[in-house]
């Protein structure tokens, strides 16, 4: 028996975890919600999604866009086992009532504060953690791409403090309305909520993360520098618990991969999902080692980073999986990630 | 029997028309080249495209890759009938000579001057005259969003002057060291190129192109205003006949396509190619009809927007098709393009 | 005896105004407006300009931050003869009635509709039509540039049809929370407002305008199409002409101001006001003549071209100067814009 | 007696040095040079600086351009004690051996590498160790910004370790033909070359850099993390200190300086030389104290924040001050830089 899932909201998010859900053998998407008609619930319809309303807009202007609507985000919930909350910030918090009268689980993201869940989840961090739970929250692409990497690093060679400052996108690619076009704006809360909320999946680690704005829409980088308990034998050892695990893409000089464009060239050449590179992205020239003291860089693709996390929540959750890496496997190969 | 055909280059342009090829039914992709390794040449080889090198840098840097190379542009000569020239502009020229010496037909980029091939070419506005020609030259993407659409408008309504204002994306996506980063860079050639190179597909066309380059990289947008012979019944009649078309898409309001940065994500949402947009883009609320002058904005993906021309050239040159339309319906069904 | 002025709004427009009428013999400065204390309410006064206190804020905020107020938008009406109005779009309108009930003339911007004042204004197209009335709107930035240009052509050799694309920057610098960061937006109304905007101080006269919005914040980039009733003896009758006119900057080839960002790096060379350039920028090679068709760029710094502007139609309200030219050349003079 | 001083180069740095060194009551500026006529060199020769020709393109094109030359880069060098050489990177090491033969000292710029001259220098930093040298380095933008803010904390805390990640602009304003675009480009040395060029001024300090390149004109950001010897008392004393310092400007939340496009426009407000800043910019926000470990944002114009240091440079050469203080004193007197 698949769990029936549906994925309220079907933007950046939304519209990447439907696609997701819609090829695991062991769940069935159900349905999705939009609140206007747009060129996306179009492509809801063309895939075959069926289409609900959420919202106060009411069905009227779907069908002046000749957009079949199935019902609303009331009648989906009462077909489903979970729902996926993509929807924009700070709501899911309102949605949890209406979830909790409809009796169904759900995943939130990272957009909400911890709270609104029983626990806050990365597939590779604390799986284990979160099986069986009702409520859980897939933690934001930044904090994911911190969780991962500290996944690989904390089991191999310890962590005294991590040190990590985050370059972030102004704006998503389609969001033509946020600037700034031409500056840096810093974040002031120092350090950044980020490295409290790796805690939420790695409770206690020493980590101070900080923050600026930049204007580009491609991705975040992540500049690392964390101080080892434990030296590896050479930069080779770090560069292979990398390479060896899921969720990782290491670029080798060769592949002239210099910044983040070029990672977005290469993942519009793989042609995964929306041109999407779900892993966290390194290069070879980008890590060093010195002693104990690592220095990385990372990318993180904040459109669709989550994607696979999402999947794996809901598995956690109806204990689909023995354990993390069985989930994660699950999911990479239905998405068509490498597999490992 | 299928045309056997080569990619001479396999960047931007090259790795598009390598695919395309490769999925038309009367044409072979025998092979590709590159002149050194990276993760695009990498791709070739995952795709299952036969790789060889072109330029001078020699073998060496491939096998250090660990990619496998089937021989020099020289040996891809002689196993084919035909090569596209995807080599950064002006190099054609060069290249011109090379397939002069080995008997094969090619297909030049619009970065060459006119004077490298026999004919210019775009398939909804000369494909008859191109016919059975040994050497073509793809008009420029520009050039080639312009001649299309004058493919619609002059023989419905005729031209009396046609004024254009190239609005250019300065790079491509992944060429980061082009700039500006903040300002507008106006082209002093008045009016442009662009003029007398639509000319070549529409001798006597009375046309005033001008043109600024701008800090963006996802598409060009062209500003027109076409000054018709005869007057069209209501302006429902103009958006009907460029809906009509192939190699045209148009955007309704409620999909909420403000600018070249939704389209590109309706773009990527589609999923053609490498989140490509080959059709020339208008708006419904950016055509307007007053009396016999029409005002419309067009959007061009600089990137792909020639590649369905490279196939249709090819089919032109070897009298695959009896007429463009037919050229153009096989070449759009194996692309995936909506069929009209 | 002095015209004693007040500005209403210390942003963009309105500290650029003021320290313009501070500069001028023939006016005084009476005070500014702001809503808020900020850095550039600080500047304020440090100039020596007493500062009141606009909108519903109330004094609190100023005074904890230790900047003295010498009391609100109703006092400081009752010290003057007018007031530049420098709100934010749509609130001059608001404003009006304010000033109505003080009994003070006033100027508005060109964010307000033409409606809001007795007159739209521009000092070299038509200064005459203004003298006298007791409320005047200053046209906006580009119909500002549009309509200087359009006061040299016209009485020289005469307009068949002008035809102008906008191309305009999307955010002033400091407007960190606008975008777009990367695309082009089109403009949909077609034609754009801009070309009415230029008949409100030249009616009659054929122009069609249309815009797209870019991402950079420095200047807007006008390409305009004359077709002239007469034809220039040469197109160095043409430069010549613009060349004499005050508020132009004609850039030579041998000067290297290929595009905005030059151009903005010569005004800070220059050092006039906060690195502004009051004057429509033109390019030699930017401007192309051919028979009676004329073809040419033009650079617009929408931060301070109106400047001047205001200080002429203060002029024109009170009758200070016989006509246009003198008025101009009082305003250029105090300003240190040079000399014709 | 003032000491005379050449500038060699009016680009970015030349000509702000020029200026500066013009307004020093112990200096004269007696010319500098340039290698093409542009506008700059016509603002040169506008302000009075007698114009040079340096390279090898020779005087014609100068003539061309109407623009006076009063000999070669040889001629100049002969009537000068000193020179700063304003070249561009790696040009000033050829340059020495011209200086070597004309006997005169030299201050170089921070794309030199510290070989090039017998000390590096950093007003606040080093002025002492610098004083009587013939050749002397003014450290890079960044490395001057990071040096400025050790001087002040490592007499007043102790250091134990500084990471610092260097957000830096990829091109000046007016550098219209460096990209990205779109995108960020990580530094793929790992720490990068600031932390060793800091310790050519403090040396032995422990600092690990980072570097990542954005798509921004306007300034440099610097993320910062101190590991702090002693404890301040509260966060209050490391404002005081910063705000007691020359060459510090800290900005009140109340000023709404939110990021970098809002710190040049307080700049272009404050009008001193081309809208520069010539101090490290930290934000009362952006500074936060956990203990002994302190967080700050700077951000560093780097058009500009070398200006001073060159004209102090020079002081300490000629032992015109009897110390690092008094000379900063002097330089920030006479441009009109906050006295503290």
């Amino acid at each position: 028996m698949r769990v029936r899932v549906a994925v309220n909201g079907f933007g950046t998010i939304g519209k990447r975890v439907a696609d997701a859900i819609a090829k695991q053998p062991d769940m069935e998407l159900v349905g999705v919600t939009k609140t206007r008609p747009s060129f996306e619930a179009t492509r809801a319809v063309e895939k075959g999604y069926p289409l609900y309303v959420a919202g106060s807009n009411g069905l009227g202007a779907f069908k002046a866009a000749g957009l079949p609507i199935a019902g609303t985000l009331a009648d989906l919930l009462k077909k489903v086992d979970a729902v996926v909350d993509a929807s924009p910030d700070k709501v899911g918090k309102e949605n949890r009532k209406i979830y909790d009268a409809a009796g169904v689980r759900a995943v939130f993201q990272g957009g909400e504060k911890a709270e609104v869940a029983e626990a806050s989840f990365n597939a590779l961090g604390n799986f284990g953690a979160c099986v069986g739970k009702r409520y859980l929250r897939v933690v934001s692409c930044n904090t994911t791409g911190l969780a991962r990497a500290a996944s690989i690093v904390i089991p191999n060679w310890g962590v005294d403090h991590w040190e990590a400052t985050l370059v972030r996108r102004a704006s998503d690619p389609a969001e033509t309305k946020k600037g700034p076009i031409n500056g840096i704006m810093p974040t002031f809360l120092l350090p950044s909520h980020h490295g409290p909320d790796v805690r939420t999946i790695f409770p206690g680690l020493s980590i101070a993360t900080t923050a600026v704005v930049v204007p580009t829409t491609l991705m975040h980088v992540h500049v690392n520098h964390v101080f080892l308990k434990r030296a590896p034998a050479e930069a080779g050892e770090l560069l292979s618990a990398f390479r060896r695990s899921p969720r990782f893409h290491v670029f080798a000089p060769w592949e002239h991969a210099e910044g983040t464009p070029q990672v977005m060239e290469y993942a519009r050449d793989r042609g995964i999902g929306f041109n999407d590179m779900m892993e966290n992205v390194l290069w070879e020239e980008g890590v060093r080692l010195d002693g104990r003291d690592l220095f990385f860089f990372q990318a993180i693709h904040q459109e669709s980073i989550v994607v696979p996390e999402n999947v794996d929540a809901i598995r956690a959750m109806f204990e689909l999986a023995k354990d993390g890496r069985e989930s994660i496997a699950k999911t990479d190969k239905a998405l068509g990630l490498p597999l490992h």
